[in-house]
């Protein structure tokens, strides 16, 4: 069983609303879309993420023999649905934000259209996947914003949650502008640069460190990076020095070392020192260790000659900000606009679409939110991506995608591109979309409340 | 290719110290405990979890013909590797505490024996299976214990972090004592009972209210629970009472309604004067939307006639604690004892028990850590549960486990179950367990620091 291309990975009501629709003949078009509230805490921008896995998602979902067993035997459904189920395609229509677009609250990054059972049913997994890649891009993001230009390598498996969440984060995170992950499924299944070193257990399993030094080398000589921190980190940099020699003879050079804890500035200073002195001016610095963008700024200002950093759990399960308040809401049936009006939920009814305006020097200015039908002169944000259940064209690749997201960050105006959170990005809606929520609330004949 | 079962789910790290482990001939036997160093913040005790899914991936590892091609591909590896991870099988030995199990920081609530390479290569996923479902079974034990009774009922999927995180957080919370899940693929795989209600977009579809009200009792009319907050929630109540009696005359019976925004309290006061007044006293009233255990502590202070919640993204990722500071740490290779001295990150070497101490009103007193080999007169808590790569018998069923946990948590002192963080609870380190310490920094001629 692969949690990842079950269909009943769903929410129960998914198949009670849809078995309702099906008794109703309730079959007719819907518009779903996916968008954020407002932003998380700490956040300036969100980086839209998870597109890909939707697509796989939606084109190759069926139910299974066994599933459609295990629903039968379940009791909660009815014969019809089963029938639907079993036969059951997604046949709907896609557009979509470019994976490492920019966007802002209440901009939809993803509309469906299709049959209302089936933009239903979609609605658990496709909020699934693009919550937690767009909740990792935006959070990877903002270390790649104060690296300058230092390499980041996502660390972070071991406390993801789950295997999914672990091959998804480095994915998300190197589309950000990660140059790699340690995750070797990663490396196979997206082809993302695969980083490693060695555990302290390496050292801790040999009597002697430098001997595990050695044999460390012996075995990976092209990736001869140390971990110098097991028992005391600047006596194991004075060790590497000689040691450094005799691989030298031998053809082999060390690469660098890893400062994994402690006062990781200090360490790097003066592990810095002993291996330049010792000739091996060459040899890079990479530090770990409960590290996220705020620790990579510090360090960046006290100047520690570190030269790589691998960022693990806080990027990984977006630590300060693990979710977003997101929605997939149905915004038409039947050529009918709706609007949700819930308090503190109400969304703005209709099929959407963003437009963006840049200031002169390239750097964003302010984005216009308006109905699909009002088309403004400029490059719109979502385009089509899947018509009918069939994708376009092939998807991008991953080194396509990630030099759009550096385009994007690029474009970031400083007030944003900080990690203090600073006055709001400008975000207009349109006299169209004004207009539209205003009539879908009169026509309503129930009282609004406003966003 | 399903994530959760792909023996690539490891950090590269793990890949090339096993390669040196085997060019060295290190094969011997070497014991890695996994352990958590301290208490997340908010938090004053732990539930062990994620055992069962740590055997089945032990039990059943291999790496695939499509897996080996890759690895020899990518020049990252020796062909004397390769032939091993063809035939690779999990041979150890395991002890662990039984999921449910309450535990402390330093206590190893898993203990792997096997052949270094193969204890080594399990790390990762082994850390990353452990770490995600004690956080969510320690997240979801503060809200049972402040829910005085009341069923709570698992939405989070939309919001875990990818497919297996939400299929594992259900499989969690359940163990720690939620009444169900709304996850469907969670009641297939682990029979959790399922719970669901229905969406706003329901309700949206419909050009009436009542009507979709009325079509959702047809479709599931064992299972009317309508969700009245879409638009006015007050008079959508008013509307549930006539519909109820109609309804009634069919022979189906609304079984209660749903809030899910604004302020539940309130809501709930209104709603069930409307309902109790209209003859509906039987119709149960479920809350949802952005709760986690202050804000159940809240409700239940504030007397809000609320019968079942709805706990979701906050408990699913863990929202204010979203990892565990945790290790799985080399402890003794060929039969000689270890530790790690980093600064902070120093540890108990050896192969470890513990045991639990109670007072005379039968809660958790105190517990000691010891060596294995000082054995104590009393019940250890780490238990024998695979032999030679073999389980020992057939797993405890879930409902056995949620029994443990609940008893489990009935034992914890006062102290220990507010949601407030209160003085630690006492564990000790006995004396056998200090001495080795001691002997291996001794040992090893280097001068150590203090846990």
């Amino acid at each position: 069983m692969n949690p990842s291309t079950s269909a009943l990975l769903t929410d129960l009501y998914e198949l009670t609303m849809a078995q309702a629709y099906l008794e109703q003949g309730m079959n007719g078009p819907a518009v779903f879309e996916f968008f954020v509230r407002k932003l998380p805490a700490h956040r300036n921008f969100l980086v839209a993420a998870g597109l890909e896995q939707v697509l796989d998602y939606l084109a190759e979902l069926q139910v299974t023999q066994e599933e459609l067993a295990w629903l039968d035997q379940s009791g909660w459904f009815s014969s019809r649905l089963l029938h639907y189920l079993e036969t059951l395609r997604f046949t709907g229509d896609v557009e979509a934000m470019t994976e490492g677009t920019v966007f802002f609250p209440h901009e939809p990054i993803l509309r469906i259209v299709a049959p209302l059972p089936q933009a239903q049913l979609m609605e658990s997994r496709v909020m699934n996947l693009l919550n937690f890649q767009t909740v990792v891009a935006s959070k990877a993001a903002r270390s790649v914003l104060v690296a300058e230009g230092k390499p980041l390598i996502d660390f972070g498996l071991r406390r993801a949650h789950g295997a999914e969440a672990g091959l998804l984060a480095a994915r998300a995170s190197y589309l950000s502008g990660f140059a790699g992950t340690a995750t070797v499924l990663a490396g196979m299944v997206y082809g993302i640069p695969l980083y490693g070193t060695m555990a302290h257990s390496f050292v801790q399993a040999h009597e002697d460190e430098i001997i595990a030094f050695e044999h460390f080398a012996h075995t990976q000589p092209d990736n001869v990076v140390l971990l110098i921190d097991t028992y005391d980190t600047e006596a194991a940099a004075g060790k590497v020095v000689p040691l450094a020699r005799r691989l030298k003879a031998k053809g082999i050079a060390v690469k660098g070392v890893r400062l994994d804890s402690g006062d990781l500035a200090d360490h790097a200073r003066k592990v810095r020192r002993i291996l330049d002195e010792g000739g091996l001016s060459h040899a890079l610095i990479l530090a770990s260790g409960n590290l996220d963008e705020y620790r990579l700024r510090d360090l960046a200002q006290d100047h520690a000659p570190i030269d790589s950093f691998a960022v693990g759990t806080a990027m990984t399960t977006s630590a300060d900000a693990p979710s977003l308040d997101c929605a997939y809401k149905l915004q038409e049936y039947l050529g009918r606009p709706c609007r949700k009006r819930s308090e503190g939920k109400a969304t703005w009814p209709g099929r959407k679409q963003v437009y963006r305006y840049h200031s002169d020097d390239g750097r964003l200015d302010h984005d216009i939110i308006t109905t699909l039908t009002d088309q403004l002169p400029d490059e719109p944000l979502l385009q089509s991506v899947m018509k009918g259940g069939y994708r376009f064209a092939s998807s991008p690749d991953l080194a396509e995608l990630r030099n759009h997201t550096a385009a994007q960050l690029r474009q970031l105006p400083e007030s944003l591109r900080t990690l203090e959170t600073g006055p709001a990005y400008e975000v207009q809606i349109s006299p169209a979309l004004q207009s539209l929520a205003h009539a879908v609330d009169a026509a309503s004949n129930i009282k609004g409340d406003t966003i």
